[in-house]
């Protein structure tokens, strides 16, 4: 999957010409991030370090500092990484990122779509560990919690929110709703069920959450 | 709040012709409580012990093991505990215990009474700190978190499963829904808002909730 990455992501054609340094330089990042996940899973964030990170990913805690200042930065920027990376897994037929909630014009089937993918996405063990931890952390470290939802989370709440704005425009959300609070509808009890391992997930699961936010669950 | 709790306990008959002796039990239990509460609150689960837990609340460390085998179960009961006080602060007009969701015939004049009452509950300071310290611990142990679901977290949403059956039988919910998914729709948004604060908390955003959930996004 790092490789697939690699193939697609925005330094192909930097590395494509690249002198041997920036060669050297991608590699290493690629170590440090996936050292820092890593880490983070196994031991949590508070007792993930610099030291740590630069041990595991053999390189020189001189080499992290000169890109990152912090170890609060390395590891959000090693997760939005692992976000591009789980972003591809659902990428179109012809392998295009799916930086937008498709469109059919179908709103129930297209949401099934993303939430099935997203179900993929969570049960995929690469991802499971480190995003645990990050979101543990968040619970307890209001200041990592918040720009954990702020760059990663709420971004991708944002797409939610502008193909519900489009299924309003279209007519098939009433124009009343607020389509920020609309989505928690479906998003949420998935959310919840992951992270606090409330219910199963399945395909099924989230059609019917789909199927409950549209329609209601009052007779019609 | 504590000494409202203790008049309206169960202990209550037994404190009133007690002798010395179980008065004095009575108090150590609450010393132990709170003690366990504060100290998961200020440095998270698992720097919790039980040495620390019987050196702030003035008893020995024998006391404890004397009536709980492990740190998880005295943890487990201080936040069964506390989990009574909460449902005691939306005790009825009488002061009775309010185990059950109000069913007045009207559904979503039910939900919002609760939700908004536990809007109250997850802003109160007293509830805050500890409940996030223990979510936070279950999302990265399984043990743990498996045991808070099923003892603290799944019988208080089998209060809205019994409800929502009650509006089926009603006619008030479509007699095909699941109640313990639809119950998702409007308790899940508020878990993860309260949880990851992607959102403030307040009485309109948790009567949208239940509208939205019971007419559905889409128009009618």
């Amino acid at each position: 999957m790092a490789a697939q990455k690699s193939a697609q992501s925005p330094q192909r054609s930097l590395r494509r010409n690249a002198p041997d340094a920036a060669r050297r330089s991608e590699r290493s990042r690629r170590a440090i991030y996936d050292a820092a996940l890593a880490l983070v899973s196994e031991v949590g964030y508070p007792r993930t370090t610099i030291e740590g990170i630069a041990a595991r990913a053999g390189v020189g805690k001189q080499t992290i500092y000169r890109w990152w200042p912090s170890k609060a930065d390395v590891l959000l920027e090693a997760f939005l990484d692992l976000s591009d990376q789980a972003s591809e897994l659902v990428a179109g037929p012809g392998g295009e990122r799916q930086d937008d909630i498709p469109d059919t014009g179908d709103l129930a089937a297209d949401l099934k779509l993303v939430l099935r993918a997203t179900v993929d996405e969570l049960l995929n063990p690469k991802f499971e560990a480190p995003w645990r931890a990050l979101a543990a952390e968040g619970l307890v470290n209001e200041q990592i919690g918040t720009e954990f939802v702020a760059k990663l989370l709420e971004p991708s709440l944002q797409l939610y929110v502008r193909r519900l704005r489009a299924a309003q425009e279209q007519g098939a959300v009433r124009p009343g709703v607020d389509p920020r609070i609309a989505l928690e509808l479906f998003v949420a009890p998935l959310a919840q069920r992951w992270l606090q391992r409330t219910g199963p997930l399945s395909y099924e699961y989230t059609d019917t959450l789909v199927d409950y936010a549209l329609h209601g669950i009052a007779p019609r």
